[in-house]
């Protein structure tokens, strides 16, 4: 007889390796025969709510160990933030509701800040209404936002696609650059912080090497330097490629890609700040220019994974289960760097209210000085996350072997729930 | 002593693995023995015009062999076309004066149709000026629009690349589709055939399979058909992914990112019609969406090149050289398709004045009866393409290790030459 069941649920933008998390979580819960049954939640927090409890158990080991390899979010993932426990008690409530109806006595809920905070508050409500249940989070994001914790699982591959794109992009534009193409754009995610913008720097080395310029949402755009910087790189070896994080933003506090949209061109949706700076090259100095947008073949690509960031991941996933057996509640497991080269990085309990609801910016001393790369510090940082590869299995078709789940649901016990402003 | 030197100069868009034909000339001429000096162009006929010869002799071993996996071009290419013997009768003088100078017996030019054209006239004219020269070109284009041949060397790994990555992002949609993006779409390259778009569909394989929706140039942009087909998707699965190429066109011929830019947005050069399509969804549908647009990173994706790709890439290169050394003129190795499945290729002679400028077309019957996905014979000629995984070194910094030649140009012999109207 087994001490109860075990919920994981994917919470807010999904990764290329957040699967990986689910398979460490799923194999080690199977590998102490401690706990009953893996739940997933489908479609995140929503599932949870609505009582559509996946079923591992109904999928074959070689499905779950392909979770290692197969990007997006198996069970489906949601955009969708619990308030405080004032605001949301019923919400709250009936998640109790649903653990207790199936059992669940360990939560596990792989996401960012938010899910962190969700996951603590769920730990503390359940305490006050006495039922038993041991909240863990597991540490997700491309955003590589999360306190405490070294890096973020998602990160490392992000960076290193980022990485190869741009030097790959770069040999292209370099080639071409005397009678065609001379300035490309690249536009990466990150809104708040320039942590993917600053992984593009780990593709050069010297100063002339692609990208030549990094725009950080770190740094105010100052378009005369930017321009003056595009004018000097083309001049001196004939092009210039640019990595310019969707976040950045002038000195008025605008994100650029709506100065663009709103001032000139209309429609602000259509936005992207990659086309803006492009024709702003254009326009001042008559370049001529392509740009990239990778948007979620960035945060997709696993067939780019970093090594490192595949086995961060399943080890957060396999820890967080091993934390909930050894009774442990309302923590994370986070990675700790105990040295930076060679890499070796050990996997840690943090409290969730320590990581919940903070943000990690980049410091200011990962910047370089004229605010167009990053420094040694930055590089020494970065440069372990995106190391090793991450192969995966291709089929005859020479497209990658991603699994997909029968995702079968528990039947349901409770009364149908309708979520309120979802 | 040697019947004299090689030139092999490199033409238009570069790929992901122009490269190997690089390396498939240099090391068969090498190897034979009975080659003086492979000499390259630098940035293409650019530099055979300018007499910027660079000396690939004095490249290593390892850096040749490195070639094959190495995007770009090595030795820089150009977008410059030489027009008729009649209108450019001094350049193609011009070249030949050049040629002579550094005794260079046989020029091969790596390109589409307009290189075919050109060595083809080169070729005319120095018979007619009594110069003993062989011409031969090497298939190369993303566009995999040359005649004769069953596909051209560059297709393969783009279409590898856009196949896996609208695969690995239409896992993200879907997994978030619920309380998030419901409609992507993914603009490709191919601005008068729909070759890349198509390869795209290698990705699914039933109906509800990602991409839902191809667009291709091939057929006139329908509103409103496109509108109910996203929304007949959105509503059996929940979400919809789309791939559109460039040069798509509604019905009065206009590209649909110049419709989009001049109607509504102000600028045409921002353009796009990912982001034009996508606003179109929001507007009439309502759907949350996101779009991507690779642009060169599609083309360069060395990382994610198709085996068959590379190795053919590299057969035509070796193979120019055999038939350079077999007295031959005029011709180019194009790849024959001797059997669909198990798929096996020869290369063979073809005559330059058969490949040159003519344009190959997706045939109708690739294209599905509804306009919007590929059919199985479609599918029967792309899926060889981008079968097999082309391998490349990793460095201990997780990113791909490309070679950086030295590109040594040999002492000019002759005067100063400004090339005109570049």
């Amino acid at each position: 007889m087994s001490a109860g069941n075990l919920l994981y649920a994917q919470s807010g933008g999904v990764t290329a390796v957040i699967n990986a998390s689910a398979a460490g979580v799923i194999e080690a819960a199977q590998k102490s025969r401690k706990i009953g049954k893996v739940l997933a939640a489908r479609n995140g927090i929503i599932g949870a709510l609505r009582e559509e409890l996946i079923d591992t158990s109904l999928e074959s080991a070689a499905a779950i160990k392909a979770l290692r390899h197969t990007p997006g979010g198996a069970f489906g993932s949601c955009r969708y933030k619990l308030k405080s426990l004032e605001e949301s008690r019923e919400q709250y409530q009936r998640l109790i509701d649903v653990l207790r109806a199936h059992d669940i006595r360990w939560f596990l809920y792989n996401g960012g800040n938010d899910s962190a905070d969700t996951a603590n508050k769920l730990s503390m409500i359940s305490e006050k209404l006495g039922y038993p249940l041991q909240c863990i989070g597991v540490p997700k994001t491309v955003d590589n936002d999360l306190v405490v914790t070294d890096c973020c699982p998602g990160f490392g591959s992000v960076a290193k696609y980022t990485a190869i794109s741009i030097a790959e992009a770069s040999l292209d534009v370099a080639s071409m650059c005397e009678s065609s193409t001379k300035v490309f754009v690249m536009e990466v995610m990150g809104r708040h912080a320039g942590w993917i913008a600053a992984a593009a720097g780990l593709a050069g080395k010297k100063a002339t090497d692609a990208p030549q310029i990094i725009l950080f949402p770190e740094v105010v755009f100052d378009q005369a330097k930017f321009l003056a910087k595009v004018k000097a790189m083309v001049e001196q070896i004939g092009w210039c490629s640019v990595v310019v994080s969707e976040g950045v933003r002038n000195a008025e506090g605008k994100f650029l890609s709506e100065v663009g949209s709103t001032d000139a061109f209309g429609h602000q949706q259509l936005g992207g700040v990659a086309p803006m700076l492009a024709a702003l090259v254009k326009q001042h100095l008559g370049y001529k220019y392509h740009w990239a947008l990778p948007d979620y073949l960035q945060r997709s690509a696993r067939h780019a994974a970093s090594k490192t960031d595949a086995d961060q991941a399943y080890a957060v996933g396999k820890a967080a289960v091993e934390y909930a057996l050894k009774g442990m509640n309302a923590v994370m497991p986070v990675i700790r760097r105990q040295c930076a080269q060679p890499y070796r990085w050990t996997v840690e309990p943090a409290a969730l209210s320590a990581v919940a609801n903070h943000e990690k910016k980049m410091p200011p001393r990962f910047i370089r000085g004229d605010g167009f790369g990053i420094t040694a510090a930055a590089r020494r940082y970065l440069a372990p996350l995106i190391q090793g590869e991450a192969p995966l299995p291709y089929g005859d078709d020479g497209l990658p072997v991603y699994v997909k789940l029968k995702n079968r649901l528990l039947p349901k016990k409770l009364a149908p729930y309708r979520i309120a402003d979802k």
